[in-house]
């Protein structure tokens, strides 16, 4: 049934209300996002109210309320007779952020079902849907059906935002974006929410990220981000917890497209870094308990342990790329991964301890070198990145390789000087920091 | 020359400078006016931009630019071959503010020119062009050239704002109309002086109106404004003094166009409300020190009080009214304007004394008879209207008339309750207020 044009809606005093410090009363938050839905409140009132909301914030009710009206305003994909529950991880994005390659094909393989919505890399962090791309022939661009259909012979789907689902989130986004009104933790929440929620899974682990290189650089903030998070989740009936997790360095080795990807093979073949494998296990944890496969985190731990060791989780990964178009034969080679001409070293200027490495210079570095994208419309090139030698904590020798730059063309002095200064090197070694700093529920 | 189209303006960056309380670089604002002017930066971003200042303000260097940025936007008037300094008026809105008729045909007859540019009532404020216009005949739409040769004639000529004068400013307001950003200082003051002195006066003196019928409840609000239209008007090379007045109560006894034109006719003649008369005089004083024509206040009283005795204020507004078009026998015989055919009395509820009447619910009862305007675009009976018949500190005696109402339709049971219901009637006097609160120079 269509919703009624509201052409009554009095948006002027709604946005004098939320200016003032007002809470909106009950369902004229709703009533708003129809409106702008439907053309009849236009852009210009709705970017003065964005700006409201930058000052005033939104109350939970609010934020609960724009969400779920966001929800609504497309499809609400269902899921019928699959063989498990449902559960989802989102993470509010980082430089090396590959998390999710190897994270849902071992949830998937320990039994739990995965309907996985991601989005493209934008500005300093990778996307998701880049790194698959980087994959020969993988597509996830699915229709709905084709995402019902392998989640539900495989437990397992990569798919994109599409059009369909919570378009008034596409529509208000685009106008945040142009606005300055993105960073604003009650509209990040609605946004985040309403296109979760709208793909159909019953539980989410939010992997919220603080530091350097990511959008929360304040712990305070990532908290906060973290607990409305699941504060709304659970008014809109949902299982929700989150891990704050640190992003001051990039997260394993590889930045970059398809260096990700062979960096998460390694992982699902029971190797990679120590993060990438440690935060791909914790965040597993959660979802197998969320999702109720597994009785408690002890017991989900032992599980996906035994399925990165036993290679079923490396299988289910096969399983949907294939089903996806994936090239399986670059999986089981990744050199037939897209690969640069050249990979230039990055020589330490002096001995000593890896203290910090700006993952933010470093994911803006991928920009620049064409990997990442300064505009949405963008494309990428899979093939180029950084691969680092060493990491916060390890020593080194002057002139010992610190990273290398995988580049398109020979020489490239300025990505090699980039990398070099994004390192911080001192004669002591540093404290060592956590990973996971924080676990809400 | 037209300016260039200006696509490089980085419209996103400005709007964040302004949220995060950054102040923008010389030429920024210049530069994002031309750009809002010149459409090259949509509506959605002004509003995003207009409530950040809402919340962060403007500093002065920033509202001179906005200010001189819309000033310039269209045409300037410039006279040439005038016989007297021009100066004029600029009030910020009241109810029964008809002080711009009996006070620019004195100051002219004093001596010096008056280039006035008044506005229409909107909301529970009247407007000069409104009651002007209740004078059959008047045309206050002058072309430029009209105006010019009216103001060299006759040292005085009313006109209204045009889409010639100050564009970027009427683009500007109608957008801060509907995104609830007309209640912010800076922006007011760029409003009132972009359009002020795109008319070619020298000089201003602004009223600057404090209390219930106010749009400045606040007296420091108004004392901020007035402040601030002091100072930009000193950057823009002006002449400017203010009074902040008394706004609580009604100026004089008559609210309604016609009804107020002939209570401007009565000063004229030497008599009138003593307040009005007071205000009049008050405000001629300032703009006859501040064009030069009196060399202090006290011989600028003295001329206004003789122009108004010997009768040569009331033959200026005569001329000037005839110069544009108005019925001069209406002048002469005020029953000849518009009249109801229906007069009510609002009979006291008890004795006691006039403390208070509220002026802010009688001119929203002017808007509801069809007197003023609830959206720009409505038509005004200039007939209806309320009279007082006592105000602050009169005494009253029980069922004796507070006022009379002037009405279409007999009966009008709702405006007697309103009028009623705007007199607070204590047993104790009040305390007598001053009229004028404070002058600024």
């Amino acid at each position: 049934m269509p919703e009624p044009k509201n052409a009554a809606f009095d948006a002027r005093s709604f946005i004098r209300e939320k200016r003032d410090g007002a809470r909106h009363a009950p369902g004229a938050v709703r009533d708003f996002v129809r409106a702008f839905t439907d053309g009849s409140v236009p852009d210009y009132q709705v970017a003065a109210w964005l700006m409201a909301v930058f000052f005033r914030g939104l109350e939970g009710d609010e934020t609960f309320e724009l969400t779920d009206a966001m929800l609504r305003s497309g499809e609400v994909i269902a899921f019928e007779g699959l063989p498990a529950p449902t559960v989802d991880k989102h993470s509010t994005g980082g430089v090396g952020d590959k998390i999710s390659l190897p994270l849902a094909p071992l949830v998937a393989a320990c039994g739990a079902c995965v309907p996985m919505i991601s989005g493209r890399g934008l500005g300093h962090t990778g996307g998701t849907l880049d790194k698959l791309e980087a994959i020969p022939g993988f597509n996830p661009k699915l229709s709905v059906a084709d995402f019902k259909r392998i989640v539900r012979e495989l437990g397992l789907a990569f798919g994109g935002q599409t059009a369909q689902l919570a378009p008034a989130d596409g529509k208000l986004y685009a106008l945040r974006d142009v606005t300055a009104t993105v960073e604003c933790i009650p509209l990040i929440i609605a946004s985040i929410l309403s296109k979760k929620y709208a793909s159909g899974t019953d539980a989410v682990v939010f992997d919220v990220k603080t530091g350097r290189g990511a959008f929360m650089r304040e712990r305070a903030d990532a908290r906060r981000l973290a607990e409305g998070l699941i504060a709304v989740s659970k008014r809109m009936g949902k299982r929700a917890t989150a891990l704050v997790t640190n992003m001051d360095q990039p997260l394993g080795f590889a930045i970059g497209n398809a260096l990700e990807v062979a960096e998460s093979l390694d992982v699902l073949k029971g190797g990679g870094p120590a993060d990438v494998r440690e935060l791909t296990l914790a965040l597993a944890g959660e979802m197998l308990v969320l999702a109720g496969v597994s009785k408690d985190a002890a017991a989900a731990r032992t599980s996906a342990e035994a399925a990165l060791a036993s290679g079923a989780a490396l299988e289910k990964f096969r399983q949907v790329a294939k089903a996806q178009g994936g090239d399986v034969a670059a999986l089981d080679d990744p050199s037939r991964l897209a690969q640069t001409p050249h990979v230039e070293a990055v020589p330490a200027p002096a001995a000593g301890f890896v203290v910090a490495i700006d993952a933010y210079a470093l994911g803006e570095l991928i920009v620049h070198l064409g990997g990442g994208r300064a505009r949405k419309e963008d494309t990428v090139d899979p093939a180029v990145g950084v691969v680092l030698a060493k990491k916060v904590g390890d020593s080194v020798a002057a002139g010992e390789p610190l990273a290398h730059a995988h580049v398109r063309t020979p020489g490239q002095a300025d990505a090699v000087r980039t990398i070099a200064a994004a390192y911080r090197i001192e004669p002591g070694a540093p404290a060592p920091a956590a990973l996971v700093l924080e676990r809400l529920a």
